[in-house]
């Protein structure tokens, strides 16, 4: 292992950490509130940063090490990213200030707090934006804005990256992930832009977008979305969590006019027709219990997409909803959205990949010795994809029966335990009964909280980043 | 498809079920019961297989065709069993005698009934002797005492047992069945004896036996095996039902004096660890809610073997258990015993190949051009093998997915529909919450009650004969 180039790795990003603090010191400075907690967090993390990148590494990352190092720095920045949580005496522990800004960072969007309007705003801030970074990954925005990270790039993004395959736009590393920002930014000063358009004040729109772009789901009031009121804000908003949950290279194929491409997707076709299997499926079930028919619709519609793409926002209960509707909504949590997007999940391409694996199999009980390929937009998928998507599936629901058992420890309901753990490793945030829409996670103990905050981290980072760092021989020296 | 043949078959079993029936009603005529909903089902099951078998057909079977033909036998025996139950009118409707006879069967001993008390003996021992029927295979007892159906009779007999490879004991197929039951048959008396010797009275004994052996779970007292409040019974059917979750080849191989070769068995030792590690963690889990620290142990193993062992018995209601036992229970449900015996759920051999597959992927991520065979004790598993082990587990996913959406339109809580569908589906019995081991099925829907009834049949049959019952590909002339 490249101990060296880990660090300084490590070292880049804490400095970008600490430039990212920035923004919310300045909001709690225009709000007149406490600036310190992020003013003591900069310094640490800033010192610390400038001191690890001093070292002197080889320039050579293999994708074992890429993986590793995903895994740590992911720890370490959630690690300090709770301190202004700490400092700011808001929360009761630093276990509940590390769940929340890992709730951030994976853009999960579970939430600890049983109130969030008295917090300060800047605090609100960070919470929000925290999550704006780590949809798009930390590695990639550090390799897009301060690439002097040195070594072969591009295995960091590889893990980082979400999905069975990642799809480089160009072939440069470090403009990819340019382009890849551009795109993000693109999109977050569009929504703000238009929910400032339908009513929403710049300071709510801005938080509101960081959450919505990389489907986090952190929102700056008690009850979510719901709380505005505002119809146009919420068909604005479930547009955009839509979008994010496409894959990013969508648009860059979209802007550079290959639209073809676009609608050859398998995976995109399969997420669209998800969406509106689901959403047809759950809007005649909730019918009944609503007045207006447009109502219902724009809520079967949010609640279908913000569950989806694995945002968590919600303008209606869903745990009040029929049972049918609640189970398909576990089935889209489980599903997630596109691979390459900002949302969590098992994503589309790797259930359509087993989908067809499974279909390949089916074949074969009748025609043993015919040999099959797995398709992928009309092209073969290589027999180690596969391999890898089904340790993937394999691995996911270990995990998920091994988070279930340790949660179940604090004595809540099953559909409680299993929906927080499910909601967690695939990233959604809300899940049903006690951890339900207008629920938290508050009342779970430290232990099930960091067991919670771990499995936001496997689920974010897919499983394998994590999986390589646990490994003993990871760490063996050669 | 050898249609001729099929119905030949079909005779055969439906001659089978009219004499099995003989023995209920005259269970009735002892207690002075009415004994015409056995008379006249008996002469319409008798007159209708004494028809078919005189078809003359070609003596051949397909792999393909023993498939459809088990899966239809199976349905088509449901639907006359169903027929006592109807003619006592005991029962609201032909669909809720479908569902008990199809439980019975399937020895998945979920049951309608709201009590069991008030019912005739004569219909509570033909419930329970259904379940004995099934426990072992219906055409397995044809072929074991009623030899002459014709036709390579061995793909009937794969078609019908359970797990993912069928062992044939002696190269005889009728021979192989007729000492299984002779296996099945001595386990019975055994366990009739045992319980008569501890206080139990014959009728109860029996009843309990029939329940027990084929793991079925169904009782005739209301509260279950909770009702006798004798120990002695509870320790005896602890531990019949912890060995009739074997595979009966090792009392096979136990009588020819072969004990290397069981205790070399992978299946084996992962069964029996599995269900020291669940006992242990419930025991503990479940100790701080008793007085009595043997009543305590006592509870925890008849409850872990009755729920691995699918059979569903309850001595104490473990929906009340803390949130850990009951999820580990629920873990168990989906496990089930080892194959080729009478219990269900996915077998503890298809789910230690599934893990070895597993492993040999992971490993397969650091080393992509390492060959190597998955093993089970000790010999390599060939490919075909682990494929159908593949399939099996997408399906069984797949329809207990699709189970829980017809279900869940009934409106019952997420708990009580995903264990109900996984209770009947694995061929359990009792689920959580309105289905837990105090409640029952009598509140589901007459869809609902038929979805459930096809889910215990496909468990049943494991999930393959079902499939090719649907495919159009079997239908279709050549």
């Amino acid at each position: 292992m490249n101990y060296k180039l880990m660090l300084r790795t490590l070292g880049r990003t804490l400095q970008l950490e600490a430039l990212c603090l920035l923004l919310p010191m300045m909001v709690s400075l225009i709000y007149r509130e406490d600036p310190r907690p992020f003013f003591y967090t900069i310094c640490i993390v800033g010192v610390l940063g400038s001191l690890l990148v001093r070292l002197k590494a080889r320039p050579d990352f293999y994708s074992r090490e890429g993986f590793a190092v995903v895994g740590l720095i992911w720890l370490v920045l959630s690690l300090f990213g709770a301190l202004p949580f700490w400092f700011s005496d808001c929360f009761s522990s630093y276990v509940d200030c590390f769940f929340e800004i890992v709730s951030g960072f994976t853009t999960t969007g579970a939430s600890i707090l049983t109130a969030v309007e008295p917090l300060p705003r800047g605090i609100l801030f960070w919470r929000s934006f925290s999550s704006w970074i780590g949809g798009m990954g930390v590695l990639i925005f550090t390799l897009a804005f301060l690439p002097k990270v040195g070594g072969r790039t591009q295995v960091l993004v590889q893990a980082e990256a979400t999905g069975p395959v990642s799809n480089k736009l160009v072939p440069k590393t470090a403009l990819s992930a340019r382009i890849l920002y551009l795109i993000y930014i693109a999109l977050t000063v569009l929504e703000i832009l238009a929910l400032c358009i339908a009513g929403m004040p710049l300071y709510d729109a801005s938080v509101t977008t960081f959450a919505t772009v990389c489907t986090g789901g952190f929102s700056v009031m008690n009850a979510s979305i719901a709380s505005y009121g505002l119809p146009a804000c919420e068909i604005i908003i479930t547009i955009f969590m839509l979008l994010c949950s496409l894959n990013f290279a969508v648009f860059f194929l979209l802007l550079t006019g290959r639209l073809r491409q676009v609608l050859g997707s398998d995976e995109l076709r399969f997420f669209l027709l998800s969406v509106a299997i689901a959403s047809g499926i759950i809007f005649l079930n909730i019918l009944p219990n609503y007045d207006s028919i447009s109502r219902a619709l724009l809520d079967t519609l949010f609640q279908v997409s913000s569950v989806v793409s694995t945002t968590g926002f919600s303008t209606a209960n869903f745990a009040l909803w029929p049972t049918l509707s609640q189970f398909i909504l576990v089935l889209l949590m489980f599903l997630g959205g596109c691979a390459g997007s900002t949302a969590g999940g098992l994503k589309c391409s790797r259930v359509l990949l087993m989908l067809r694996c499974g279909n390949r199999s089916m074949r074969r009980l009748s025609h043993p010795r015919a040999v099959k390929v797995v398709k992928l937009d009309g092209k073969a998928v290589d027999e180690d994809t596969l391999n890898t998507v089904f340790v993937f599936f394999t691995c996911f629901f270990l995990i998920l029966g091994g988070t279930c058992l340790i949660v179940s420890l604090d004595g809540f309901s099953l559909t409680t335990t299993c929906s927080a753990a499910l909601a967690c490793l695939s990233n959604t945030g809300p899940g049903l009964d006690v951890v339900g829409p207008m629920g938290n996670f508050s009342a779970f103990s430290a232990l099930s909280k960091v067991t919670l905050s771990l499995a936001m981290l496997i689920g974010r980072l897919e499983v394998f980043p994590s999986r390589i760092l646990l490994q003993p021989a990871t760490w063996r020296k050669n």
